[in-house]
């Protein structure tokens, strides 16, 4: 309530937070070679220089002809051909197969001038050394792949904003293209805030805790693609907060900060971000479960994601909007879908959930009777242990009173 | 059959080679810090030093008190009790709670010596400055994490061949330990052989490719978190391939070839393969499509995989193969289910194919009516732009005669 009297700000939806995201834009572009794109998000569309095949070739072993010298053959009634020459691989040739003519040639080897067509080895029988019988009869281009079958010189073949995977770095290395522009890798600037965090290798007090979400939160970074650095824990005082905020402000392209446990870390963290010019906040408050005090702003331009400080929560929200707002800074195109990142599965039990807001809940899953089957891991929401028991996040949606037992639902795999 | 009289190799089944894959044997290990373990597997088995939480700790913004002196609670009859302290958060308090004794407390905070429960802020109500309602009845331990309640001290929490992700390495943060044993990342040399192959910086003569093996290799191995390095393209010759391989088994941990596009390589590096000592050709030959010139080895203790010469199959043979002894060498449990590198789709279409060999067709995905729909992308085994346009693999069994429209099969991602 005093919340929204001081700020007017509303709990809003992962929706509205999905809409707000599409204010920022991709980071400029470097050139690597192909080999060093993978997985990086080309910031060019790639159009290919030459033909693929450059020359036509043979899919088969076989005998390079024309389709038309085996018309009418068969297992009882061969066609017969005299043998000129061979093709050996990687060779060019200008033999010119004419009428009643085969030429040898392996799978891949070039189909010379003349030739329409390949028969397989497997159809032919010697005669004598320089004759054949050929038992099938082919169509022409039977067994070839022409020039530009496979590409044409002009065509573009990957797009500006496609998330590079080793077949498409295979296709720049079949077209010679050696080097391609790549959006930079944003840099991901992580602060720990609270009085009661410190570092890992410190043995806590009484009352303090060792800092989790550092460690989390940079190999989720880390896992998208993205550099992520450390700035430091940050005691929960304006200036100490407004300090790290601006150095990571300054070096990096977004800036995440996790709030501790206390309720007043956000709020605070959001009074700094006021404090400087140009400041929008975008959210401060969304409608799922783990992560309710979720806070997005606009900083200097650059976007500033504010987690809640439960270990669990931190992640999902990461998850949730995190990922998402990276995938805009690293120029990666919204068609594509994210295959192999989520899941259909099961409910393996009722799960209760509220309306009004979006449930995250810790499934572990089990493959059976051909399907996924989700079971919830309940725990309190502090507790790290239940996270690493998880292999994903099953999604109540928004108006859902929970999941019935065998109830299908998405999986968000961690 | 030529092949059979010579060396007695018959063509093997996927399940006959995983069998054969078994006598690897993980690598040995390193210290890392957790952070650099992100994606490695463990080595060691990991024991909690320590109780997380080290203190009781409250969930909740509230007041620390003993739960029965709220029994019988309620909105109309609410307890009174009188406000002894605060606890900051990430300090140690002595304050000990007495009966009819409050402490307020903020989420993460320590819950004071006598406390049993917190109640929660939005329950409470001030009558004066030292005295509170309170309108809730708490059980025991409501709103309390207790001391181990997550992780136990001596507790195994994670094991020996587990895959670290980011929540593991939470964990790890929480329970203090900031270095872990892991397998070493196996290095994995790379040939590319054919008499036709040529650096992709090289305008290939008529007859001649670009290496695109190199590329895709590469780029899975480097997926695989393995270290890929290449050795360099060999004519199909005896004394260069026997060199190259030579080189590639001291410097690595598996050798992996592909073969050119001519039938021939593969049997000629099996006969250079024969000429070291010690070395066990496992399979020449297995019966998948497209992929069938597969060969396995054991070579000096490591394993040597020679895959084909078409792009298209070899991509398939190393997901397949290649993937499945990786994870061997980098000490990763058998146990462990990959969720997120394969899902269930159903054919678009009908899909046809020849029992007795398992087909890996590619395929376009769709979602759709809640599921993913998979579409067949036909075209010659040499396309390489096929494979850019597919999303991933759909398996039709050894002996099924092909899928039917609307029939569901499994889909590995690409």
């Amino acid at each position: 309530m005093e919340e929204q009297l001081k700020g007017f700000f509303k709990v809003q939806t992962p929706e509205q937070l999905y809409k707000k995201i599409e204010r920022f834009k991709p980071l400029s572009s470097e050139k690597v070679s192909i080999e060093d794109s993978l997985h990086r998000v080309f910031s060019e569309d790639i159009i290919s220089p030459t033909n693929l095949p450059e020359f036509a070739r043979s899919t088969v072993d076989g005998f390079a002809l024309k389709a038309k010298d085996t018309y009418g053959a068969s297992e009882k009634n061969p066609a017969i051909l005299r043998l000129v020459g061979e093709i050996p691989m990687g060779q060019v040739s200008d033999i010119e197969v004419k009428g009643e003519e085969a030429v040898k040639v392996a799978t891949g080897g070039m189909v010379p001038k003349g030739a329409d067509a390949v028969e397989m080895v497997e159809y032919t029988e010697w005669v004598d050394s320089h004759t054949l019988h050929l038992f099938k009869t082919l169509s022409p281009l039977e067994n070839v792949i022409q020039v530009g079958e496979d590409v044409k010189a002009g065509e573009m073949v990957l797009r500006k904003g496609h998330w590079v995977r080793p077949p498409d770095i295979g296709l720049m290395a079949g077209i010679g293209k050696t080097d391609v522009h790549v959006y930079l890798r944003p840099r991901v600037g992580i602060i720990s805030s609270g009085d009661e965090i410190v570092p890992i290798e410190t043995t806590p007090q009484p009352g303090e805790v060792r800092d989790i979400n550092r460690s989390t939160i940079v190999s989720m970074v880390k896992e998208t693609g993205c550099v992520p650095f450390f700035l430091g824990i940050t005691k929960d005082r304006f200036n100490d907060l407004k300090e790290k905020i601006e150095s990571g402000l300054k070096e990096s392209d977004m800036v995440i900060i996790t709030g501790g446990s206390s309720v007043g870390t956000l709020d605070l963290t959001r009074d700094v971000l006021q404090s400087f010019p140009g400041t929008e906040i975008l959210a401060h408050g969304v409608s799922v479960r783990p992560g309710k005090p979720t806070l997005l702003a606009e900083v200097d331009g650059k976007p500033f994601l504010g987690l809640p400080g439960h270990p669990v929560s931190a992640m999902v929200v990461f998850h949730l909007f995190g990922k998402p707002i990276l995938r805009i800074l690293s120029g990666q195109s919204g068609e594509e879908i994210q295959y192999g990142k989520k899941l259909k599965a099961k409910a393996s039990r009722n799960i209760p959930s509220v309306p009004g807001r979006e449930d995250y809940v810790r499934v572990k899953l089990e493959e059976r009777e051909g399907g996924f089957w989700a079971h919830p891991i309940f725990g309190k929401s502090g507790a790290i242990s239940n996270l690493v028991n998880a292999d994903g996040l099953m999604k109540i949606a928004m108006n859902d009173e929970g999941l019935e037992e065998g109830e299908e639902a998405e999986v968000i795999l961690l």
